[in-house]
């Protein structure tokens, strides 16, 4: 097997080769330009895995690992339009870099050129992994439409939040997961076993992220805590102490929200000082572990060897169980 | 064979059914919305009629004429965010009716869509008919790039715009045939010079289109003439008197090209009196009947009886050498 280092360096070189920039070159270029910034790749290191650990031939996998790497930045140029966001990965974002048009046109071929990439994975399993790439990517524009509508929806439950986490990034995760394993001639129980395995640690990992924004360390999360608080983000925490504010009748989370003028500081020491009296930490604590034991669980059902499961439970610590 | 108005009516049948609003509304209802303001639907019945012409079983076709359908309009979404369109077909455009990141994410999700509905053609054509698809969106963005690019390059040939609108227009009316034709069992050369003839096609229909904006019977035509004079949009008989105007050290059109201020049907009528002065007008009908001459050479060649050749030949009239 291969280590996740070496896996990286392959992607990476296969990239290198086939991100070129041809004519027209202001479709092409920014695209370029973007899938270079960076990013942890962690995609198509999935898919790579998983193909890997069934003992398929990783060279048959990069296609469709570059495919996934494609559909995914195709996702993050038009969510940054959609976000106004000025920088990714401390990069300037393509419609700020070009112009709102080439953001939108050079995200469509991007999405067109995953296809194409898709489409040249060995023909016996293309229909497979066809499929489950578009149930996918349709899944991933109805996560970030459920992000986008509940920045306005008056009322939006945990279960709700979950629901729309595990579309916008679970499933992307679980996918290349399941599309590497049908790659490497896995058994289809076994597919469908590492999705379930990898969709519940996204789930687990997007938690993670939200207590970390709070609870982070400075210094290993490497930017200050209280981001999503003083944005009023939506995220598992918040919901579960406006929830629990409500059925208390506490009115002092609901104040703190509608307050246009503030002091950052002050802003999330009062929220966290809210989420202390409802034990909101230790309940998305809780939650996250849940999925990490369904995560667990189906990875213990995989028909794997002992060996081959332990790569995949250390990738659970360094996914989840991280504190940066 | 099916008349086209039964094509039209068993497509519209299947469109309906298929176009539901499910959840996210937000998501799905602007494309149920898009997809119901109407449209020639020109592309999904080329694909059944080529489909029936092969003596193919059309239900077999109907997902993949959805899908090109999807794409289409999809593509339409998009060039309307990018040409701050209010209209399309006389209703309000998506970004207008909702909002520019409905416009974007709707639109994503309506060519992902695209791609399953293709995934549901008879499993052993789908590859090949993929590989068509594919091919042809990129092709498509790649137009779309041109058109914007020429709009502010100083030169563009006759021959880059002809390849622009190749791009842009005509790709997908011939892989809209093809696909068809494969689906209707058709032999590979024969595929091709369906191809052929459906490109050649486009090509011609879209220099039309060109000739009715300068030369169209108002009444006819549903539009004042001279919408693209008015614009200095770089159709083909605007390039024609460019290249001539140069030539010729004749500084009259640029004059017109760079007011910023001018009265309409005196721009028209300038323009149009320099055009009488090229022969631009018997340029643009002789590049015109140069694309048809080739889409018949084509069509000569494709192993169908006259009967059948005879309908295509039709469709060439239908298609271009009209007055509307």
């Amino acid at each position: 097997m291969h280590s996740i280092e070496e896996l990286r360096n392959i992607f990476l070189a296969y990239l290198q080769t086939e991100n070129k920039i041809i004519e027209p070159k202001n479709l092409y270029e920014p695209n370029h330009y973007f899938l270079q910034i960076g990013g942890k790749r962690l995609r198509p290191l999935l898919l790579l895995l998983a193909t890997d650990i069934f003992d398929g031939e990783i060279e048959q996998s990069l296609a469709a690992s570059l495919a996934i790497e494609y559909f995914h930045n195709f996702t993050l140029i038009h969510d940054d339009v959609m976000d106004k966001a000025p920088l990714r990965r401390g990069f300037t974002t393509i419609h700020e870099k070009y112009n709102l048009n080439t953001a939108i046109l050079s995200g469509d071929v991007l999405m067109i050129k995953a296809c194409e990439y898709l489409a040249k994975v060995n023909e016996k399993y293309f229909k497979t992994v066809f499929d489950v790439y578009t149930k996918t990517a349709i899944e991933v524009c109805e996560g970030q439409q459920y992000d986008i509508d509940f920045e306005t929806k008056e009322v939006v439950t945990h279960d709700e939040y979950i629901e729309m986490i595990r579309l916008k990034t679970s499933v992307l995760l679980a996918a290349s997961m399941k599309i590497g394993a049908i790659l490497g001639g896995a058994k289809k129980e076994d597919t469908e076993l590492l999705y379930q395995y990898a969709e519940n640690l996204g789930i687990a990992f997007q938690i993670q992220d939200d207590i970390l924004d709070c609870y982070g360390d400075e210094k290993l999360v490497g930017k200050q805590p209280g981001g999503d608080i003083i944005q009023n983000k939506k995220t598992l925490l918040l919901i579960h102490a406006i929830e629990k504010s409500n059925a208390n009748n506490d009115k002092r989370l609901d104040e703190i929200l509608k307050q246009s003028v503030f002091n950052n500081d002050e802003k999330v020491n009062n929220v966290l000082a809210i989420f202390n009296t409802y034990n909101t930490k230790a309940f998305g604590i809780e939650k996250r572990d849940m999925y990490i034991q369904k995560s667990i669980d189906a990875l213990e059902k995989i028909n794997l060897n002992s060996e081959k499961k332990a790569v995949l439970n250390s990738l659970i610590d360094y996914l989840v169980m991280r504190d940066f």
